[in-house]
């Protein structure tokens, strides 16, 4: 066996993604090196899969390592958390000054900003990077966003930008920000992803539960619209699914039990947003969701003593009423895509990270699972004005939910009226109305903190006078009854 | 300066809430000790607030601590965080076995486990304790909510308990359950109050700008409301509010910022929820909500260039429409309560807590922020069976919610029409369309997830065959392209 360093890249865990992944950067040109620790697979991939590529196999760490070129680029591809710190540690004995460990499964950035610090600190290079598309992505070009140790990038540009998928001529990756940015902004659009995949459900679910069509039906008006603005990876899968028939010719997705898993980056990015204070709605409404769907049980006894409106057959004008969900879909995707943008900045600012947003744009524009031409919209968007602050402020968008709205809204009201439950474009809806207010009735909910906690209230900058000027805070003893103390440093 | 041990208690911090408990315990018959870090506020209070009480003071921790009966008690009232830890610090060396350091200010429940731990090591006791009520409920009773070491109970039982609210004769006090479970109660507590603030200001904005009302109006509304299943301190105070002029004679509530804080226990709920993944919408919405609201500058500038609909004079029967507000706000509440609870039961799981639903309720029933007949109907409905699965499943409830349903639907429904944001009342009927379903859309989402990912899905109970048994997972091969191997241990 030869321990020659003849690999340009190595590549650790042989799940579908890391096999297909390999099997890319092969068909790029380069000579990758594949490890597993159950090193059998790595035998089955070798005489499989990889069969008659350039790919070779290690069967230990030390091989592994001793297999790549210098400066070593390793890309590790296994289950987040434990897994990955545990591979780092067998690796770095072996490893020299200025070799690059690059983590590309979906660990936390927490972690990716730790292990940075951690590796620096011994003069390795340390790259977290999100990589996106599902195994068909990981096969013929995902998205990739790379973050961390800056140093590494010119050493690994070439091989991730050549692998990554290509959008109208451009890679489907470039270089995120510092230590922990690519994890983080793979992470938001994991929760993005959540947040379309609700809408497409409650889209779905209207047009069972509402019209009464049948799966197929619904499948060829998904097909549709995958012609339209909502043309995306995720509409075209979900035309395909619905028409997928199994066996006995019944649409295998009416068999599918409907109780979905939500442990992981879409949880993170509603808990990153309520940590940085973002309105988040869309993606949080969506990962409550999946929560409710995993209540299965509790929901089957529900069912049973609660009940709703019923449904009578649709009346009014079908074609018009897909017409106005096709833009209910639209407007929520765009009101998610703002938010999540809305938390990028943010998380910039708090992490002191220089995000690009026109880059953000066209990484997701192709390879990963939300690819879409919406994201060519977002990328012009951003790339006419790089410090645009929101997305509704950019022309297309300003102009499209507008146009959408009242086809939305009559989509929303019908879906409340029929007692179809549409969490991601109700949730969406309401920011978009809270937003687009100039006051929104907080001004209440001060006044009751003064009232029960002392909290204080500042006045509207039109009321502010000399004895009250703006930005400085106010007491009223609402009742005449209580003392004159403030709450000062106690948050009741 | 006597240091005799002459106190039955000590209380540390002397903002409000503080001097306030002081004042309420020494009503009860009990002699405090009071001290604060600047002492001079110690005799400012001695001189002012508690001139002819009982309540003696000190000027250092060994002074408070030498006046203090024993096992001495002692009650911290400072700003979460560090300032707890930094008292528990100076105490500790001055303390004995047996004594019992109780935290009454809003910590997060993680660090009350932690402060546990650390001082039961040193053979101290400690009790993080909720104390709700706001200024008014500390000095004439609050809601007190005590966990952590057991045997601190019966020590504390007695003064606690008569210092407390009570409600039909019974104290608005209990023990809540081991380390942590007292400042999570009144977490959930404080989620709560997020969600009921901000039901009101929907109703209030609804009610000012859907129907044109006035505050004066809508104060007359709000006191009606209190006469009936709203009946509470938050509706109370919302009728005095909005009835509250300024010098002026304008309602004072109009010229404050429409600016609301949220950093803190109603945020924690939210993330809480999202790590137990239970549902917990109406919370999440509020603290977004919140999110929104302090986002000031970007909805002035979104204002001028995102308009909706053009409200037009209502021309309904606006008797109804109201009566119609009155039940979505509390069916909203119903639900808001129910996925409290559901979070509680979980969280007894994950911590290895026995909660008592029927105590909490009581707790929650006089003194607190949050009091109302609602929560003697809560309490009820536990109390006829504690082990109910969940609010909706007890029979007033039910009846309540289905009573309400219609309208609660109209309610929303028209506030979509308007462009009235209605994040909580969407939200949480979006939750009651979706938990009395037996099957919700998320069979679509398994089936995606197992298309781009190879995650695989289970088939419903009623599809499970002798080759594909319920429970087990399958992975659908959808396109005809792509290769035979799982995701397995990867999460793409």
């Amino acid at each position: 066996m030869s321990t020659q360093a003849v690999a340009d890249i190595g590549l650790i865990g042989l799940a579908v993604m890391g096999q297909n992944l390999i099997l890319n950067m092969n068909d790029k040109g380069y000579t990758v090196c594949a490890y597993n620790r159950t090193t059998s697979k790595v035998d089955d991939f070798l005489n499989n899969e990889a069969k008659g590529t350039n790919v070779v196999g290690a069967h230990s760490v030390e091989e592994f390592v001793a297999k790549l070129k210098r400066p070593r680029k390793m890309i590790i591809l296994v289950k987040a958390g434990a897994a990955v710190d545990a591979f780092i540690e067998q690796l770095v004995p072996h490893l020299e000054k200025g070799d690059i460990i690059i983590d590309g499964g979906n660990s936390h950035y927490p972690d990716s900003i730790r292990r940075t610090k951690e590796l620096e600190a011994k003069g390795l290079l340390f790259v977290g990077s999100g990589v996106s598309g599902g195994e068909e992505g990981a096969r013929h070009g995902p998205s990739i966003m790379p973050g961390g140790s800056e140093a590494a990038w010119p050493a690994i540009k070439e091989i991730f930008q050549k692998t990554a998928a290509q959008s109208d001529g451009e890679p489907c990756c470039d270089w995120v920000g510092g230590t922990g940015a690519g994890h983080y902004v793979k992470m938001v659009h994991n929760g993005i992803e959540y947040g379309d995949m609700q809408l497409i459900c409650e889209a779905y679910d209207i047009l069972k539960q509402g019209l009464g069509l049948k799966e197929t039906e619904i499948g060829d008006i998904f097909a549709e619209w995958n012609n339209g603005v909502l043309d995306s990876f995720l509409i075209d899968i979900t035309k395909d699914i619905l028409k997928f028939n199994d066996e006995q010719g019944v649409p295998l997705v009416t068999k599918i039990l409907d109780s979905a898993g939500q442990k992981g980056t879409g949880k993170w990015t509603a808990i990153n947003a309520l940590d940085l204070g973002q309105p988040l709605t869309l993606i949080g409404e969506a990962v409550f969701a999946r929560c409710l769907s995993s209540l299965k049980g509790e929901r089957t006894r529900a069912s049973q003593i609660l009940s709703g409106p019923q449904i009578k057959p649709f009346e009014g004008d079908k074609k018009q009423f897909i017409a106005d969900l096709e833009q209910a879909l639209y407007a929520s995707k765009i009101v998610s895509y703002a938010q999540g943008f809305m938390l990028m900045r943010e998380a910039a600012k708090e992490y002191d990270w220089k995000l690009n947003n026109p880059s953000i744009a066209l990484m997701w524009r192709g390879g990963c699972i939300i690819r879409s031409v919406f994201l060519k919209d977002i990328t012009a968007a951003f790339r006419k004005n790089p410090e645009l602050e929101n997305l509704l402020f950019d022309d297309f968008f300003n102009k499209a939910i507008h146009n959408a709205q009242e086809g939305w809204r009559r989509v929303v009201a019908q879906a409340i009226l029929w007692g179809i439950p549409t969490p991601a474009f109700s949730s969406a809806l309401a920011f978009f109305d809270g937003y687009r207010r100039e006051t929104v009735p907080a001004n209440l909910l001060q006044a009751q903190r003064d009232f029960f906690g002392a909290h204080g209230y500042q006045l509207l900058p039109q009321y502010a006078t000399d004895k009250q000027p703006a930005g400085t805070w106010h007491h009223t003893n609402w009742t005449g009854r209580g003392g004159n103390v403030g709450a000062s440093n106690y948050d009741a």
